[in-house]
């Protein structure tokens, strides 16, 4: 019951070609759908496409998280109408989705809860798989968007979707200035950075196996010309690893790993420093980490 | 609401002091308590202990599994008595441990709910470890017990505990020579092999970071004069990387890692070849691997 | 002056076009030239080949050693001369050698020192790289022969070539069941097997990066149908990472990291057990170990 | 014949038992020695000490070099005679050195060249292995140094030790800012970086098993209470794998992985722009890492 992970998300570029070369040709994923003015891509494992790339703009179009029953859209669009959000069921909207319930959160990004048309079951690192290519990314891993009202897109999602808060910076008390929330049992899958900007992304982050496939990945992007926005390293909040990079349209694109397992029950843990919640080792984000798309 | 995650476990020793020895200076947990004939061990990210070792015998005395709210032990003692089985409400039974429901499952194994003292939320590498030692093991991972009815300890778990069952070995149509189950969004959390002998452990298995603290942990036991039982694989079930080794006692200890995020309400998946289940590449078991404890 | 390292092989495959397509498409070397039955491949990180394949049989044909003077053939020819060993000068007899030393060692292996036509000075992980494809082959690494006559082996090696000895397996006092060799400063560079059949090769070897890259190896083998004839393990001997699997005339191939900087000046070290000087982790060879091709 | 690798070196220290703590509790380094206000450590694998530390100032005492041969000593005094520089022999100096040739370079580094009293052929990564503690540190790797005249202690190290050159940077034409040279067939054995000040010492390196090992020495440091300087990264100089961070004296320490194979005979490379030699990955240096100790 409920929503078993984030999906997928389509991101706004603004060279489609140019893009779709990044995106399959470095990155190594497998195009799998295209339609109009975007394109499905997908790391291999199974059917679903992990991110979608689309003409015109920077930013996050609309993401996806994925339900476990059909009978959760349902379940979710009465808890939400109580909200007043109002929300729509669609189906076959987007390669792999079965049937969609969308509606837009207060800060007006897009959502999709997906009930999905084949079911993985778990993403096996072999059976199944159809080559790897490029940087080994396993599985789209996260979202972390960008919002002017933190702390309210983050009551948005426990309210309406069954979120948990898994940590918080608070610059001074009482001030969100970024969240992290779940609803699996992986530390975030939806985070909140706040901006008083209207840019709707901060990253948009693959899964990969380890700190050798993030290094792997920093020499395949230097063979290809890209540089690392933010060198390797352990976050404070959640522990996992971490290495940033844009795409040629700017939107930054994040690879994790060592997520940790995270209780949905227990109480956010609060930060008020925002070096030491970043970096575990002592480094500094670099100046750029404070911009979004 | 329900199961989080396996807890830990009570594991019998023929020799309670050469085991210490064992797990604390090979393996490297932390001594958190000892009470009678029972050390209680933790791997050192937080308070609770990861395995106990008491004198007498080998094999599972007892294993634990951690739920989210106190309120599940009543849930799951009501589910429990309408399968007919008894529970046993108690308290500070073990440290960390504020209130339990035990019960013993048709297999004979001896099961708690915990509702835990602390709650770390989640493990951080760095935040609150108390020091890296031996094989810088993370958690308790899970548990992969010995049965001879394989199919109706998994028809338990799942009409008494929530389980769902993730993949199945059928040596022959409708047979279940072993399973695998969880309750959270990992692949397994408690497996169980069949077997015609009284053993109640297959093994207990402790979570690495990654295939390179393989490695490593292989270098310590050798250092130590500990030789692996299995070489560091993959398995085809759960795609997971494993070693293993035994303790002193003879009880089979799994380092595990890439552990995938699996979906609580997918079908299950059925293998008929053993080795092809037990390895993606091409490995045989070896011949000991039958037996357990 | 003198030998660099081992630079590169040809070996006897049964059928051409399929292992093109197990050197090419699977284990991701570059095709380089190809010059009658005859196809030679590249890592990638410099113009050289790192192997060839040859159309008929099995095991090895040639194998170069790189000299860093083009003097260093003359030299070598004088010494051999002394041995009472005739060898042949010749000029661009394959791609990237300038010019050729080569003669026939007492085993009847056929050997050629090398002078290159370019000097990459190291092999960069990035700068220079044509791609990573596979498993991430780094550079040739060693060979290990197979001989009737270990100990003759090595003495030539030694006297003709200056090769050190650094380790010894006698499986009876004065018995040399296998031998390690080098001319640079690695543990390795050309190592012998004793064997009392006609078979020139025991294994081919390939450098990576490290342990993880063998995990990544394998996984790649498994979704190409390749499976690994030896798991992922530390030699005492060395104290090398290794993994073994074979081609498709059944032509071992090692990969190899972790090699250990060793002194040219130093004493052989002698090992008596064979299990024991293979692993170090108490893993026993399989048993088609002792076959070469 | 010849040097074989970069030995060992003594660092000033500003507090020895304050250094002790660092080096031995947190590094994880083993106390072999100490004599008057020195203190003499090592990895662990041999006997050797693989750096001290001497009470009073900071930057580099003295560094060793270790040579093949005994003979060699008298090959190098004589060389250096020739160069106009007298050197001095001695015995049993420091633990672990049965002859010793002790000289100052131009730049008024003080230099040794030894003969080790224990020969262990090479460093195994269990056999022999005293156990691994903190970092898992491997061995001594190599020294970079301060100096004004960085083309003249380069062509010091090649005319009077037989080193070649394997990079230069060179902020202008024939300006050497700073250059990497080798007697091994490792990269760099010694590196020189220029600088104005009076400073000694840039940083001393210490060799780890890969990129795997550099975050856990980041988490273990972190756990501890120490920062890095400098993030993990990929120099493009040499392609090693490093990252940087302080003794408690402010002397740099280093751990690097992935140093490759270097021809001696080959030509050095020529690098122009110092981030772009400094960073394959695009990362900057941080600005602290202009100064030295």
């Amino acid at each position: 019951m409920g929503i078993f992970k984030f999906f997928n998300g389509t991101l706004r570029v603004n060279d489609l070609s140019q893009s779709l070369e990044f995106y399959r040709d470095v990155l190594g994923l497998h195009e799998i759908a295209k339609e109009n003015d975007t394109i499905y891509l997908g790391c291999g494992a199974d059917s679903h496409y992990d991110v979608a790339i689309k003409q015109g703009g920077t930013g996050i179009d609309v993401f996806s998280l994925q339900v476990r029953h059909e009978e959760d859209l349902k379940y979710f669009s009465q808890k939400l109408s109580k909200l007043g959000v109002s929300s729509e069921r669609r189906s076959d909207t987007d390669p792999g989705k079965k049937s969609v319930l969308r509606f837009m959160a207060p800060t007006k990004h897009q959502i999709e809860l997906v009930y999905a048309t084949e079911r993985p079951h778990y993403l096996h690192p072999i059976v199944g798989h159809k080559g790897s290519k490029g940087l080994d990314l396993m599985d789209a891993d996260h979202i972390t968007l960008h919002a002017q009202d933190v702390q309210g897109l983050a009551q948005f999602l426990q309210e309406g979707l069954d979120f948990s808060v898994s940590d918080v910076f608070e610059p001074a008390p009482g001030v969100w200035g970024a969240a992290w929330t779940h609803a699996s049992d992986f530390h975030h899958d939806v985070a909140i950075v706040g901006t008083p900007e209207h840019t709707t992304l901060h990253h948009y982050a693959f899964l990969l196996k380890g700190f050798d496939d993030l290094k792997r990945s920093a020499d395949l992007l230097a063979q290809a010309g890209y540089k690392l926005e933010t060198a390797p390293g352990r976050h404070s909040v959640g522990g996992n690893l971490y290495t940033y990079f844009f795409d040629p349209s700017g939107n930054r694109i994040e690879l994790s790993a060592e997520m940790p397992r995270a209780d949905l029950s227990a109480q956010p843990r609060v930060w008020d420093d925002f070096p030491t919640a970043f970096s575990s080792w002592g480094i500094f984000p670099p100046e750029s980490f404070g911009k979004g798309s």
